[in-house]
């Protein structure tokens, strides 16, 4: 891991709470009255979205946009791309115009990587959700909010439980959080039906269940993950309504819940589907925190990415916080 | 009226007044050779636009970046509202994010009111046109320019004739004109076909009438309409030619005119339609000073709302100054 | 020329090198640490896009943003062009906005010098592309980057040889091309089959080829166009593979090259159809290089533009670099 993040597996344990230090730094700052930083003036990050998702973008469009860097988004709907243009040619061509940082979001597993090895771009490559591959900026934040609510797993989160529920087969946030929280040591179960876990899972090091009501008393943190309809037709599941029967955090399970455990969601929503509205905005809910700590995690990865040090450095702290006092 | 700007009722004589000092004030120093101010330095706006209109989110757009703000562009075609995301999730990864103000256009009636009444966001509010609703801005943009053409209504638009020719029923544009026109003191007339005004157009305290030439050589200002050609289909009215030979203002109507009146459209306009191409270019029409005036209100509005002060606070004349100096 | 750009015509030969040697100044600028100039601070550009180009407008978007410009993109879908507006208001309404420069692609030939002589607009015009007239900045593009592989020719391109291969018919870069290399000096030569000729091309002063292994052997630079597939299917030419066969540049002819030729192509390239993947990878492409001197030659265009300066003026040396120390 040196100047892209593609996978949670480029990260050493100690690097990714080096991120999430960072982020906690910019976090002081920016509830400051100060919030925007000169750090990145002049630097070009491009925001390459080959699926839509304008939470996503606009999240890392902010984090870029704080750090003073000029900001381009290139979607490639009605660009070029659709006729016919290559990944390589895109590539090149942000080369070409001096890109600092790629962001790409790409419906092909692998897509973000290619990117970074092909030699096309000296560019830092960050992974914004590759296919059903990883999304590690999600996890990272999300280990950064769950730290947030429990303050004696800020060095390791050996001992934290967390269940994460739903569709785990195609959810590329779900890979990249087993990866992180596994890594900071938390242990993890995966609540799925059986069609919607992947083969394999086993050697994961996980455990898993189908049974939602027997888990929950006994987690820190609930996961939620979204469904997407699409796959419902695809039949992975009879019907919306008995996939909420059994996986739905629904208000009796709320209940379920240990009183300090926290419940998360990588949004958008389906209110009434997976999740009811009343676990939505519930006290446990730190789903709001998820987005503003977004933000916070991609600016610290846009930081130590291009502000000329390894990720995960935590000697970073100096330079924040005399760069904000400029 | 606080933070917000949803409606012309939020606003008393004197705040209206106030934003249009405000904006004059800003047109002094945008006439020099110092364009941008660094007011909003640090500040984040969004737009968030559920409708098209590339020219009123450009006016915004415009407005912002002259006061130095960044600026977020959220259209919602593309983005996760269509994956089945409510306003609400919207506007709290908005909050999340750290928006300062969120300029909104939605098609439904009352959708800016629900956003900043809801707790979802602490940011100010700026509605850009809700359904038929209010189109606050506009109308503030269109007193500015009435009070640039007659000097001698500067502080109070008592005396002053306006007619609103058009689709009254549907208009935002012409809901938010009457209801400023009113509270600065205007006498207005509305010029409509019966089935295109609103039930309650009695208690509105304005003149209704169907005789454009009777009218016409009596006003001060006509502010002419966008027909909605969609809403021809619809049979509110049988055909353009009838509708241009009753509503349409063509030469022969601008010469009834009297001289120093002036022609309004907030645009875009349908020339040959509800205007002549000779009367959208007479010497009478300020239809260009309104597009420019949109930007001196916007940042007027913006300047106001985020820069600290009450909305329509004249003691703003100051600060403008100073910091355009600095 | 004075404060547009919108034909190769409107350029003396003087004019055209005092862009180019802008543009290398601004190269030395760009390869130091600084890559943002403050020249443009507080101007507005505006990227006017009736057509869909992503590269063209990210180049100027780049351009722009490292002068330290204000960039609106204006895309014409889903504005209210689609509505109905024409040009005239769209240009009124920039110009209402206090649009310094706008940049306009169009797919109708002359949209670009109608919106400059219009009187509708003050600000500075550059065509990035209208119909199947010109592209000025493409054409400016190419002329700098041959002139950085041929040294010899830095002041004058007399002796050069240069083929253009393809759809002269359809294509302003062709047509941009063709005015400009002829204007400096160059020997060209167009390849095409006979229904992808302009009538009236014997006027041109060039010369004409169809077969392309007697004309390889003799040039500097081969300059390929881009296959629009759509224009194949209006049976302009029998078949892709036919037309690969007669006009695309494969190994073996690139093999007929001269030893310090060049291979140029516009972007994005249909690898495999006018050009081998294999081509347009070798040593000998300088595709990438004109790809990243487009974003030079486009600040160079808009720093004279809008620096107060005449296009073409050399005398801008100094302030480039006194600036840039700041």
């Amino acid at each position: 891991m040196d100047r892209h993040l593609l996978s949670i597996n480029d990260l050493t344990r100690a690097e990714a709470f080096g991120i999430l230090n960072t982020a906690h730094e910019l976090s002081i700052i920016s509830d400051g009255t100060l919030k925007k930083l000169p750090t990145l003036r002049g630097r070009t990050v491009v925001n390459l979205f080959f699926e839509d998702s304008t939470r996503t973008r606009i999240s890392f469009e902010s984090a870029a946009k704080r750090l003073s860097a000029d900001v381009i988004n290139f979607s490639a709907k009605g660009s070029s791309v659709s006729k016919g243009e290559s990944l390589k040619d895109t590539a090149q061509t942000l080369q070409a115009m001096g890109a600092d940082a790629v962001i790409i979001r790409h419906g092909a597993s692998g897509a973000a990587q290619r990117l970074a090895d092909s030699g096309w771009i000296q560019a830092s490559v960050i992974n914004a959700g590759d296919g059903t591959h990883e999304h590690p900026t999600q996890a990272l934040l999300d280990a950064y909010t769950i730290r947030n609510s429990f303050p004696e797993y800020t060095d390791s989160f050996e001992g934290l439980r967390v269940a994460i529920v739903g569709d785990i087969l195609h959810s590329r946030v779900a890979r990249s959080n087993v990866l992180l929280l596994k890594k900071l040591g938390a242990q993890v179960t995966l609540l799925a039906p059986p069609t919607l876990l992947p083969v394999g899972v086993d050697s994961w090091g996980v455990g898993t269940s189908y049974q939602f009501d027997e888990v929950i008393p006994k987690v820190d943190v609930v996961m939620m993950l979204r469904v997407q309809s699409e796959r419902m037709l695809d039949s992975f599941f009879p019907s919306e309504r008995e996939y909420s029967r059994s996986f739905g955090l629904d208000s009796r399970r709320l209940d379920l819940l240990p009183p300090r455990s926290i419940v998360m969601h990588p949004g958008p929503m389906n209110r009434g589907l997976e999740i009811s509205a009343e676990s939505a905005d519930s006290h446990k809910s730190v789903v709001l925190a998820q987005v503003a700590n977004g933000v916070l995690i991609r600016m610290a990865v846009l930081y130590q990415l291009l502000g000329g040090q390894t990720l995960g450095d935590t000697s970073s702290v100096q330079p924040i916080t005399q760069v904000a006092n400029k």
